[in-house]
């Protein structure tokens, strides 16, 4: 069996992310990928990476044609267009992995407070699952939607949710400095991601009022237990991909009755993902460029005054979105979750 | 009168920057260059953007030849082997601007501690006025050397001396996440500087024990009469030049029982900064390109959760190094603090 | 006396370097600027970099009260509306430096048939000068309007100006192969120079048919009194400033009978260029960085099989454009041609 | 049958991207890797990407032990040391792709001119197979020793050899104006190689006397059954992979009595590389953006003045070097040539 899959919204970075996993995937092939503006158009037209090594041709999308030919659609819609296509490719009949933020938050209201937009579907907000297959693996398996997370909320999660599960660090107070290469911004021709706007330029955005910050807030609730309290600044780096943050928390008392210090964090994530095939503690202090175009999470912790400096590093399109999505669709259709990755 | 400039360690970026400045400079003019490797080569022979705009030709260092013939040295040699060459250069009769990191700090202690060598000429360390004529421009004006400021403290102390001066901020807890361009790291060949090390990639490095932690807690003791707890965390970052500092601080309570508000920093600055030319306080974020191969300092700040955020943007090379040098040989000669510049 | 200076169409790339030059000139001032996307914004608003250094506020065009206030106007306006506007000014008095294509050419036929554009103002075409001052100081000194070069033009003018007029290299199959920094493109966005497009790639564009060869060809044609045959190749480059030409000629054969050597063509721009502030003729081979944010041109030559290889490295921001409108108003007002830059 | 694959010389680019290769190749695994230097350390200490996907430790070369081990050796050491090594290996009875290039040309005389060294293994010069299997695919398959081409030729040799071979263009007067990304200069640090000095800048370097030049002739002579003469000039480009390779030649007369088109050399291309895997001749212009990080090569032709320009893209370390390698590989293994590519 081949893994049948579709992509809805092919003309941005995740989207071609998405067909240069498939291409080298050997249980999933690329069967179709639709877009308003460049139906007709062969995918390798809008991507010319693709050239010579993809014959699929953009169509419109209709919702009963792409069920019908894929056993799973990646949606790479912006948020509230997204929900409601989704609604009607799953009502068609086939499985759907969501790269919006509609399906991620646990209720309509959080989620509408922070998108300024009625929920198309609110019947499926907090019941879908959240698709890190470190947590919901079981949920992820079984089910015919699944919210694919966030950029900037996998590097925070995944190095925190067993740190504030096992209670070793505060829940608050919690400082995220994230740094983004600039296909987190998306393909949109816009003045601020001009090449010469920010080559050679580093600069905050969003200081206390990107939308990721509430996911973070609200997955580690959920998963962790616990509600922590984070302050989120996001900062647009001058790199294709990567996303590193640098996390700063404060260490709680062990057992001995010392502070917690940052090499027991690291035993507590090589402990934690042990079996997760893409999770990898490091001693050394991770780079972007060590995990690009990779799957892979590097992370690690330092003690430095009285907090805990933690590193993470991903690859904003791959383990970031589109590589979580297959690994996703992987977890799916019960084939290895590493699969092509 | 025309000042006339030496430069002792020629060969770096920061040696470079300064030779650039002075091609423009009205009042100063560079009269020769040292170093120990290039001794014979015209200078635009290691400075090829130098080349048909400068005659000078690269010399070993003479103390007193070079006193002979310069008004003011910049001495942009390594720590420990620089304030052994500004003390023969003083006792010459010249007056020198030093960029190592010798006499930044208020006591010897402080300093062989961190920097793990005897100080060469201890009689000066604490009695040498900090570079920044922001705050130390009458010392600064009668002293025959002065100590240019680190990049990342110049980025730091810059923003948070007014408000730690004025009680607005807790000392307590201040953690500073940097991002500094490659230039920042010298121009000797290693592999963590080479161009498909670093490009498209960011890291942190030296958590915890970077050198520039100390001077930023002792200068703001000095200049702001209160001993900051500081955490500091520098960042490679895919750029020639430039310095970010997010800078996250906890607002105390103002005269009114309110928390201070980011709006209260920003007059502050205003106020406090209204005669000094180089910095501006903005509504906008900064960007380190709008400050790139200037000499000025963009610095706004956030309110967010329970803290406020202050982003501050430097040019390393510029007023973290060869800028601020000029700046403070400008004030030390008498002229416009600003002319060159 | 202080040049009163004026930009029309001050939004993009090169309106800002006009102001950042400016700011350094010792003898003009910015007192104006307009766009009728931006007016009554900050010219700070839109540039950044220009924060506390520039009080200008922008204003919607109006000829007569632009003439009144500005001595000289800097038009970066796009072909067709330039010459239109260009006219308006002088009509009202004031001088003009025309950053477009507009009066570059000798003749309107030329210019409709590349521009398909019937030109605004035809009267002018083939009788304003050509703003290199290195060959039309003259013209350009008594001029109410002045044909600012094209930026790839200017690297391929300089160098084969002398050569083809002293008749050591044949005129025919001239091969030019130039990569430009990204900010020719201009900043408006476009999807073929967001950052994610561009950055760490290079691609050639516009083969056989950029407007800029014509200009090439007619330009050396009136310079030199050759008409030269020209194959000229841009290819986009991943940086933001900056013109690289390698030229492949044939050398002719000397007096001695000898094929001419690379050596000669040095020396022959050595000799010409002996009184021109900015040329730089050199044995090694140029950078763009070396000549970047300033208006210097470094050209070398190597011999190479038949033929001679020349390279020329200018910034095309700078010489290629806005210092060379620096340059030429000097001219234009008497003042020492290399004033401010 | 999984193939055992050694790498001698482990610590630069080329080896880390065979590396990276072979982590997702079906049927081949990394079992060996050696380095003088860092001996004793983990394969992931000295490539930080590779951390949690490769258990390979670095081992001192004994030439018999890894014989033992590594059904085919990947030969990544410098020249005049790899042929010496490779006769090592190959007598102790191992396969051998050897990226230096020691067994490129056809003649010891050559191969002594242009190096400067006297030739270890004269006897296999001109008799080891040149490694693109477009060409030599029987006699890679069946060989011992495969050298593995130039990263400069493969971008020229692919696109000229169909067209010198079916006569469509002149031998004569052909002139390749190349663009390379750093990562061909490798990974021993060097002042030219560090980020600051080739950031945001491009150069020309090498001008008539770069070591690929001989290499295009002598293979194209080879392998088309002309001469031909090559004017090459490289630069180095501001990415970290890619080449680019403008190529201008002079079309023949067709069979018809007209010039020969670009179209037709387009055409010869899609006949000639019908059957081979990552040849994709094109309409669009290539970027190398477009093959980074595959084996595959783009080109196109388009008419421009006298003369037609052949623009091809492949990326340096893959097509270029390593994934060369891999395909090599795989047609000395006998499994299918596009494996793991």
């Amino acid at each position: 069996m081949t893994i049948q899959v579709g992509i809805v919204g092919a003309t941005g970075y995740t989207a071609l992310e998405v067909a240069r996993l498939l291409l080298s995937h050997p249980e999933a092939t690329l069967v179709a990928a639709t877009s308003r503006a460049d139906a007709g158009k062969p995918l390798s037209a809008v991507h010319p990476s693709l050239s010579g090594r993809c014959d699929v041709v953009i169509e419109t999308l209709d919702a009963d044609e792409i069920a019908k030919k894929c056993d799973v659609v990646m949606c790479c819609l912006p948020h509230g267009a997204s929900a409601e296509t989704c609604k009607q490719l799953v009502e068609a009949g086939t499985r759907v992995v969501d790269f919006s933020a509609d399906f991620r938050l646990s209720n309509r209201e959080l989620y509408e407070k922070w998108y300024g937009v009625t929920h198309p579907w609110p019947e499926r907000i907090g019941k879908t699952p959240y698709g890190l297959p470190e947590f919901y693996a079981d949920e992820i398996r079984s089910s015919d939607l699944v919210a694919n997370p966030g950029c900037y909320p996998t590097s925070v999660i995944l190095p925190l949710q067993p740190l504030l599960h096992s209670d070793m660090i505060e829940a608050t107070d919690i400082i995220v400095d994230s740094k983004s290469g600039v296909s987190g911004a998306g393909r949109s021709p816009k003045l601020g991601t001009l090449y010469c706007e920010v080559n050679d330029s580093i600069a905050a955005y969003g200081v206390g009022s990107h939308r990721h910050q509430p996911e973070m807030v609200d997955i580690l609730h959920r998963a962790a237990g616990t509600l922590p309290s984070i302050l989120f600044t996001p900062h647009l780096t001058p790199m294709d991909r990567g996303i590193l943050s640098t996390i700063y928390v404060k260490p709680k008392t062990d057992a001995g009755g010392g502070k917690v210090h940052a090499k027991q964090l690291i035993e507590t994530w090589q402990k934690r993902y042990r079996d997760c095939p893409f999770l990898v503690p490091t001693d050394a202090l991770p780079a972007t460029k060590h995990v690009a175009g990779t799957n892979y999470v590097h992370m690690t912790a330092r003690d430095a005054a009285d907090r805990i400096v933690i590193v993470c590093a991903i690859d904003n399109l791959t383990k970031g979105a589109s590589g979580a999505a297959i690994q996703n669709m992987n977890v799916m259709f019960g084939v290895n979750e590493g699969l092509g990755l």
